[in-house]
């Protein structure tokens, strides 16, 4: 019932504020003998780590993982694994004079009306700097699903950013990697972004964007008809992001437009002896089980509520004031979003694969 | 840790199927001393009850709702509430014909799949039915909210269907309950959804939904940061209802198009000591947690996959078939979705109401 | 995190008081395909239904067992089970006398203090009835541990009532059924039980009572080091039942007294390959995993609080009285205490082989 | 659903190993505003810690801990917190001889059949050393305790040692500090322990223990009917703790020996309008919920099966072979589980006091 846990069987509580000495996720019920090492999880960190290019917040971090328990020899034991990520950038300075001041569209005046207290160091609790360990968590869970399912497959992209949106008909999954938003577009559309964002950041302004993550072989059945659906699992999963407002599965919101005739996927048998899709409206789940197609889910992730533009606010004293946030911010937090949208779409599949393991067992039923 | 149940304080489980004998909620939690009667949970399932114009499936169901137990002399005694809704309408000759084969668009193919049986009965437990007892839950979490939080507010209304999409600048709250769709529009465009839906049932076809959910007088503070975040258990109730493809807060998917300028409702002090807002961009919820605004949740329904129309699928066996959805069912299921999505936000709130209490206890702090 | 629920996976919800329409078990995450029938239900029920001698409370219950949901075609579907059972002999008019006064030893107190209210009909929800929803749970656990671990066994017995302890020298469980009190022992003995007990009723007192039982055929290798240890689940099993007090795994209570060249059970390697052991101290269980040996459990109930003695009390309005509980009540109601510590034996093992299978999966790791 | 975990609100995590870079608690659902320092936890971890006399393992352990989140400017923010404990002094060589052996009465071989593995450093998982994260967690919980229920105390004592047991004419909690063995006993007896177990470990043996902890000052109405009993919660915390076998609330197994005449508290009305008993056979429990006595538990705590005397045994690759496990181990665990009782009756007492204020709320009803 913890407030700061997600998963069933795969079990992930982050811990830890932006400017504390460390933050880390506590990991339980991970399979035993899973290969696993830190180098394995950097590789992860490191692509969300900010300082990276001028469009992320110059905040430089390390954010070198280290793994505290749970593993021996190599490989997991079963029993918990901590992940601890130190801080080792503090500047606290940068953030004191706001410790008396909510910035509008932050946390800041929420924690201080629920707790009567805050962490007021770079938004403590309520940084972006938590999904570092559900990025580092998103590790241990690929490193499972690995073992599991060989060759199951998840990505993440921007689909849009402000007034930039990708152009599906030119859609290549093999440039994700190849600029600093992730979009699956080639150079020239990144260097568009790229111009776009400048001028967001130039203006002392900031932006949101559009991630959508998908997964390809999921295993056909993993799942659960109602307040455990896969679907509702994602959602609850990607919603948990900070400064998330919005999540769709398949079609999403505009499943609200269409007709029954156009949203039906058909069936047909493959060859395989695998059902088919004609079409995959779904997102790869029908009554909260996965289909086996690829699972889609979008989300949606609000511009920096940290900006240099001045706006009205109050202070804990209830007197009037104008917020202008210093510091290190990024012009579009969504971009890091990106690699948190795969770490929690990781820990959600690996946790259902183990719960319908559980219930189910290994053996999976068949058409035909 | 069970698949169906939400709720962590306030924990609601639903069973049963579409033509089982009973389907119902066991509900864990709920405070003593709530007066509490079967008139009063009567009156939202009536709202939900199908059958009632031509909109709705012509299915006859009484969903008359029995408390078996937790209510002594009126009141709730704090132990389990029992709500079973007997199924009396049944006719499963409607359904006997597609026990072997898969509804395009429907559960049948992945709860064959995962458990490799299923009550094809009138889809058995993915019916719609199953939120008959959501409603009925939904009622007692209105009750102990109205003990708890006197005034507190909640309205669902249909935004779109299909085609069809509600002028914000005519909205009408009032009106919601003058018209078979919940709009809050005046009649004349309620005749023209009228006119819009009947040809799509006439075209034997269905169509998909929006609806739109708030509630006013939320108190400030309720809610949790990270995994457990208000808006992260809305898009978990939202998404966990049948056909839901997509859930927002505030601004929703639109965040992604928005400037931070935009986007950070500025914040000022009122005459009652409380914070005022210059907008509601956040749907009422920061960080996860309550600011007293009116909470704002919009979900889209899928269009009802059981349709006269012929699709492409396959049997059991494999073998190729073409399914004509016969019996009775829901041009728009989407409409029958209004009381469930108040519901899905009565039980959220009272959970994250007892939870708030529980750690923080009732003296909520203030400003200034 | 619901206060009525246990199980992790397989997780039992149980609900009711002694006199409202009915009470009964919801049932959460049991595997698909196990066969199942209301009549495999009764058989548990039977045997722990009031009225069948004169040691055990007249109240005349059918204790019929209904099966709501989750069951199609005789067997599970995965989906939730709920099972009813109707409250049909009430006679309210023995209880209503208590409604003002707490009975000493009894939780009219406590409910009072806690919720305000009480259901004080026969104790309401406190009522010994609540374990008939336990036995029908336990009948479940059993059809599936069936299915999964086929000749795994499960039997409970009487170990001590009042004075009367049974001689470990003469144990045969082949008498267990040939008895009214469930012990391991010759007629002539059952005899000398059955004496003492009516001296007990006659003297208007009730008696105490020492439960045991063992399960045979248990996977090595299920349960979990810390916190979910199978030692753990069972001793919050047993404890949960009214009116227990004592808990004791192998050796129990009296493994303070030993030294550990007496308790360590020493291990050779059997000829089928798998580890024996030259005793078992330990109960089956080491570092909360079942080692293979049968697993052994005890369970102490106290005497029956409600007595034809008068005692000293007070009531609601604190003003003192004396306290004389007519109506119809066990002398010694640890006998009926003897089925529900089979029913949450099975529950437990069930659930924990359901975990093991869930994150490590089916095929055990071996010796040699 | 965590196998680590335990708590309902207060929920509190294990991780690591006895040899591992370090161990630590993290803790969910901590109030806001509590006063903690690291030094608070200290106390508790400094009574607990090893090395201290010739009756605990010789192991030099600092057993710091250090707070590193939930904690700013000295006091609880509301969010996780995390406690680290470094593991200082590891000396592996003097266990891995045992690698490939299972020592008899010893979780190695358990761990082995369920995971395959096992982290043999020093019992990894399995080693005493976990105890001191749940110390830590104590520590918290005391901390929380004390600003909500100020003056409400927690005792533990050792009240048997093998063939030494307390004489409770003679009980004097202000002696039990005063002696290694924390006994309610004069310089006199504590002596005889000492001679006692000496002679234990000097005939290369161990020996278990029996441990009461008491509760002063809990409010009446904690507690909850059914499954998560206050009993039910005690007894799953202290069956939790390595080497426990049995666990007894207020009379224990003897109540199967008593009669209903003798069982029953009787009740009286108190001068401060509150209710007082004639005894204390409940241990301050009613039907799962405090009475306002004092709650008194009890754990039986078996000898170490690391001992210095040769037993029998097999090695993973299934031979036969001797055991003798040099090392550091204690003659009597019992000794330091004494600080481990009572840090896990904090936990559920707190627990169970923040449930109670989520369902009911603060004002607990009272009599006359």
């Amino acid at each position: 019932m913890s407030m700061n846990s997600f998963g069933h069987l795969f079990r992930v509580t982050t811990w830890g504020e932006s400017h504390g000495p460390a933050l880390g996720a506590t990991i339980d019920g991970c399979p035993p003998e899973v290969p696993l090492t830190e180098e394995m999880l950097q590789v992860w960190l490191d692509k969300r780590r900010p300082g990276q290019n001028r469009n992320t917040t110059q905040r430089q971090e390390a954010d070198q993982v280290r793994i505290l328990s749970g593993v021996f020899e190599g490989k997991t034991t079963g029993t918990p694994i901590q992940l601890m990520i130190e801080n080792t950038d503090q500047r606290s300075k940068d953030y004191g004079e706001i410790a008396e001041t909510f910035r509008p569209g932050h946390a800041d005046i929420t924690y201080h009306l629920k707790y009567g207290n805050r962490d007021y160091r770079g938004g403590g609790r309520s940084s972006a700097r938590e999904t570092a360990a559900r990025v580092a968590a998103g590790g241990v869970a690929r490193a499972a699903i690995e073992a599991m399912a060989p060759g199951l497959e998840i990505k993440g992209y921007m689909t849009r950013m402000g007034e930039m949106e990708i152009d599906r008909a030119a859609l290549d999954l093999g440039e994700i990697d190849n600029n600093p938003f992730w979009i699956p577009q080639d150079a020239t559309t990144a260097q568009a972004w790229e111009d776009y964002l400048t001028k967001i950041r130039k203006d002392k302004n900031s932006v949101g964007a559009e991630i959508e993550v998908i997964a390809r072989g999921v295993p056909a059945g993993i799942g659960a008809p109602v307040y455990a659906k896969l679907d509702t699992d994602l959602a609850a999963a990607m919603m948990s992001i900070n400064a998330v407002k919005g999540v769709e599965i398949g079609e999403g919101m505009a499943a609200a437009e269409l007709k029954g005739t156009d949203n039906a996927d058909e069936i047909f048998m493959g060859n395989d002896g695998r059902p088919v899709y004609s079409s995959n409206h779904a997102g790869g789940i029908l009554g909260g089980i996965a289909t086996g197609q690829d699972l889609v889910v979008r989300f949606a992730v609000k511009p920096t509520s940290s900006i240099l533009s001045p706006r009205a606010s109050i202070r804990k004293d209830g007197s009037a004031t104008e917020v202008v946030t210093k510091g290190r911010h990024d012009p579009c937090v969504g971009i890091r979003a990106v690699p948190v949208g795969e770490a929690m779409m990781a820990c959600v599949i690996l946790d259902h694969m183990l719960l319908h393991r559980g219930q189910v067992g290994e053996n999976r039923s068949s058409i035909g």
